[in-house]
């Protein structure tokens, strides 16, 4: 099943023009990544060590698109669907669509049940985006985080959310 | 009754450092002013439309004050407690105190029971700050919103919102 | 000839893992453009203005990517490539490539000649990325600015820009 | 003497209200320090290490204030006075002026000439601030870091650094 992320559009998130500042979007995606790290109980200060001391690993992100289809205003609310899927035993991506959230939903239905709703209500996303992450072995020391980057699989823990969340 | 927001440290708030970016910390006292708005369903749209074209007010920020105690991590879960209060007929001042969340409250519990428990958890917030606002009149014109901007009484709106949450 | 933006990357920008954001690279790339537009003295007011009040015109993105192939740390200077292309009469991309400033550079060269030295200097770029953009009429008051987006060429300044950085 | 840093007011710093989004101003402010800090040759990476690990050494920011007076658009150039001023052996503090940057001064003028003719130009500034820092020890490990965070005198390059700017 994929992953479904409430927001509500915040105003420092909007730009000049009134709606939301477009490198927001891949921002917010991050964010639902995170909360699916979350949800299936990842330790999101360990995950994002600066020096992975504690995990002796690190997933940067080495790539990222998104396109714009419909603009987001302050106080919209969104649900962001998010399915990621193996690439590479080292590498995986992750898709998300943005939806408007139907207003009848709230607030009594959970996410994944305003999705099926938002697929119906609106004829397609306000936005979809990618990100490709790799997994990287970083040494323990702050030095030896800056060198030794060789790619590495997938945590057990990386593993179990990729497991649940791909479709 | 004070409104409280509850939080979840996001990775891009925090900065090299591996703690949240002091301005980032105002930033979600904002989004915790928002979310106070829209629960007394105040059209956030509306509220923040760059001319006030809808409303006919704009409610800038005049001051802002924050107090770090202890640093934020990412993935800390936190609690926002905000308390407005009227300084003038057309000035108010927000109180915001931001206590970790105690991890028994999760999640079961409401954010305003999870903030008493806050409260006997932990001996002092992680941080306080304040936010000044005055209420002004702008035209309906793009160029009238860059005049005219003298200090007009409260919303009915805005009214109804302070009565609510201050203490 | 392409344009060149030369920036230090600032403690804000840097997230819990030490390095850039990465959607603040696309923020960074959108800094660039500004610069390009100034730099042909158009009016960076008018042509972000909400509203398009005073141009008559917006110039939304439609779509970014970005690729991430070395980590940018907080002080490191770098220089930003900007090159725009057409791709039909309404619409225009843009391409940028990011580029670790050579030390000896500082402070006497200017930002094409620190470019030339920057491609001898580094095998290939920090990063590189797209931003793809479309031209379209909006009205002239703030409901008319939500209906009307229909494309239209791009404006005789926006043409000078385009002519001026193309290579 | 005055540190002065100029700066154009970019599209992802404003908010939907056409305006830069307050807390913003905090953060143009501590980029204003950066340069500062720069100026000096303080290398920033070392100096906003996540760990200290290579100056043993941090200096958070433990308060930081803002009045705003008059509204900073898309596109404004700006001029940011700084001035420390030491408050204890291991605390300083920094105050920031933020000016309109007189038309007729770009390009040739260096920053402190056009700040001399800035505060001729307006009558006040657009925006004032503080920030609060102390300088606290940290342990050389990611764990070190965590505990032992007690106040240290300003090194000797912070010490300079303040020598210079301060009036």
């Amino acid at each position: 099943m994929a992953f479904v992320y409430p927001h509500q559009i915040r105003f420092h998130e909007t730009d000049g023009a009134g709606v939301i500042y477009f490198a927001n979007v891949l921002t917010l995606c991050h964010e639902a990544y995170e909360a699916s790290l979350a949800a299936v109980a990842i330790d999101l200060g360990q995950f994002f060590d600066p020096h992975g001391s504690r995990s002796g690993m690190a997933v940067p992100i080495v790539h990222a698109d998104v396109d714009f289809f419909r603009p987001m205003r302050c106080g919209d609310r969104i649900l962001i669907q998010l399915t990621p899927q193996r690439l590479k035993p080292s590498e995986f991506e992750i898709r998300y669509q943005i939806w408007p959230e139907p207003p009848s939903t709230r607030p009594s239905s959970v996410p994944e049940q305003a999705l099926k709703q938002a697929e119906t209500y609106a004829p397609r996303p306000l936005a979809q985006a990618t990100t490709r992450h790799v997994c990287i072995a970083v040494g323990n020391s702050s030095e030896g985080s800056r060198r030794d980057r060789s790619r590495t699989p997938l945590s057990p823990d990386l593993d179990r959310w990729l497991q649940l969340w791909q479709r």
